[in-house]
């Protein structure tokens, strides 16, 4: 039974994020059980994504090529009535949406790709850094609104505050040349947060940070 | 958005056992930023599985249809070492997996393909009952080894305890005529258990079956 | 066996915080276990503890009474090295000592005592809101450093935001007369955060603040 | 700060078993904060404890003094009702009392207190193995139903199973020249048991002793 399509189909769920053996092979049976229709149509979607969807050239985030037709810029980074003097940089598509959904800011993207790895030598070249210098250089000669500010919106952990470190000494000169500001989110206490529960880093923010 | 693939796939994978919206979502990102060559090939095994796995005519799991070249019947139904004496009754293709990888059982076996709900009118219309009968009818028609004792071998809960009387009924008649044991898997103190939390129903099995 | 003591103590230890009946009596079998001078040294521990043990009659923190021979005043309140224009009003006393810990702040403290429960008609008996009135006017009265800020440090769920409404009311007229900032704890992103798990709220406080 | 009742006291809770130093200090806040009674009750229950059970001196688990006044025998093996030809060796007092709450054994007990360690050179030196033989010739000496069978009534892990070896090889002799069983309690499934997550040694038991 080593190399049946059940073994083999196990082996690439296995390679979905947070998927261990079992579910995996729970997910099979799931397909075996459920209606032909179904099972065709995930197939069939699976391949229509890689078609679909394109890479928006500007911010690096997926998005459906249907919406635009030959366009490789996304619909936010065509959307006119956004703030173009406002570039927020975060590691993922999914954080992307998550802030999307809060509704709460109304400038640009950019889609890092990941964080940089700390103890590596070039950091940089496992983030989208070229494609980053790349957009602001771009948006620099060209828009009409000028770019003001760069939000660095990472999560709070040590690959994350390195990546803030690598960006910043890589925006530093153009930052500095044009007269961009570079800030991170702010720091203190988020929902949920109990003061006995609480490290003295947040502590020390969320005083500092207080209002 | 509402209509894109992205939403389409995220509520494909939405329909996975145990997947919720957010992680269905995790899985089309991945598959957005994994290789081309790496999700064609997952479409392919999808449709490939509905047509490599038939499920087999007699004990009703699903198998590798080119292991057996134009048969309706499985590696396993097929298998002249196995004892044809014994048929075991399990829920599921993965408890079946999970017996035969405890080396421990050498006969038969039946999947049901789901527990009988409590408190519906004909419970046995959830499970194959009808392919059990047949198959017990059939078996004991041809087979040159007799059989001689159903085991139900189902998880230790109200669904499961359920389907055991369920099954006790539907087989009763069939097992008087034809002198066939029905037997229940063996309860007491499995690995891990301690019994400090042990609930009394265990306890009560474990000294009753004490040796 | 039904008021033997060992039932009695396992429900003493029941009240305390966060212990269930299982737990409670494994104290229990703990203390006839261990040797007779560690239970008799808990028993001389828990009784020294009421009596050692004094609130302060400033900060309303338990504070250990030799350390202030004959002092109503904790060592805190008594130091003249903080900063007496701060004043920081908590929940509870590991959250104070919790804040000591973390280093970032050398005001002063006031122990709220709880949280105003939400759907009563006077939340602030529920809590040392009088105490706190008294400390402040106090305060105002003989100083030689006069009262600048009043900083809610409370946990951030639905009982505590309505605590700090509850505290702002009360304290409005004494600060407006007064001129004395009342400042709540910055909100954003604490340590551990990742974007795509952010609430709507934390999103928005971490963008606002940002810097 | 560092001596002071309030630390004393966190550092005697740490030794209750499953606490850590933010429940210990939870505890001691509690019971500053409770009212005096609540608290001395405590104190006088813990050191109650301590006079008023007792260690039976054939079964070894903790009773009631007041109940059997003068005894050093428990009620249970007092209790001449009980089938004194049935000896259950339990770890633990909690073990026992477990056992008698589910309401399916009549005989009598032994409390091992605790598990012999793997890997040291005299593990029945950690358990209550002279006492345990001491309390069979006794029995087999003078009582007048006679011992019959031996139950050996342990968790199943590792240190559990080890137990029984040593436990087995103790009282072989015994055993054999008074002609009693040594059993174990029964193994296969046990309430909540799912035959998907099943271990091999489960199902191997859960098949053998199949009925």
């Amino acid at each position: 039974m080593a190399d049946s399509i059940i073994d083999r189909l196990t082996q690439s769920f296995l390679k979905f994020p947070g998927i261990g053996p079992r579910q995996a092979r729970r997910f099979v049976y799931y397909l075996l059980r459920t209606n032909h229709g179904n099972a065709r149509e995930l197939a069939r979607q699976i391949e229509e994504l890689r078609v679909g969807i394109r890479q928006c050239a500007e911010c690096q985030r997926f998005f459906p090529a249907s919406a635009q037709v030959n366009s490789t810029i996304c619909n936010i980074c065509n959307d006119n009535t956004a703030d173009h003097g406002l570039l927020m940089v975060v590691e993922k598509d999914i954080d992307l949406e998550n802030i999307r959904k809060s509704d709460t800011y109304a400038g640009r993207y950019f889609v890092l790709g990941g964080l940089a790895p700390i103890l590596t030598e070039h950091p940089e070249r496992s983030i989208r850094a070229q494609e980053l210098e790349n957009l602001i250089k771009h948006r620099l000669g060209g828009s009409s609104s000028k770019l003001r500010e760069i939000i660095i919106a990472l999560s709070v952990n040590p690959e994350g505050d390195y990546t803030v470190e690598v960006l910043k000494k890589l925006l530093a000169p153009l930052a500095e040349e044009h007269d961009i500001k570079i800030t991170l989110l702010g720091r203190g206490l988020s929902t949920g947060t109990e003061l006995e529960y609480s490290d003295a880093d947040t502590l020390k923010n969320a005083i500092k940070n207080r209002s």
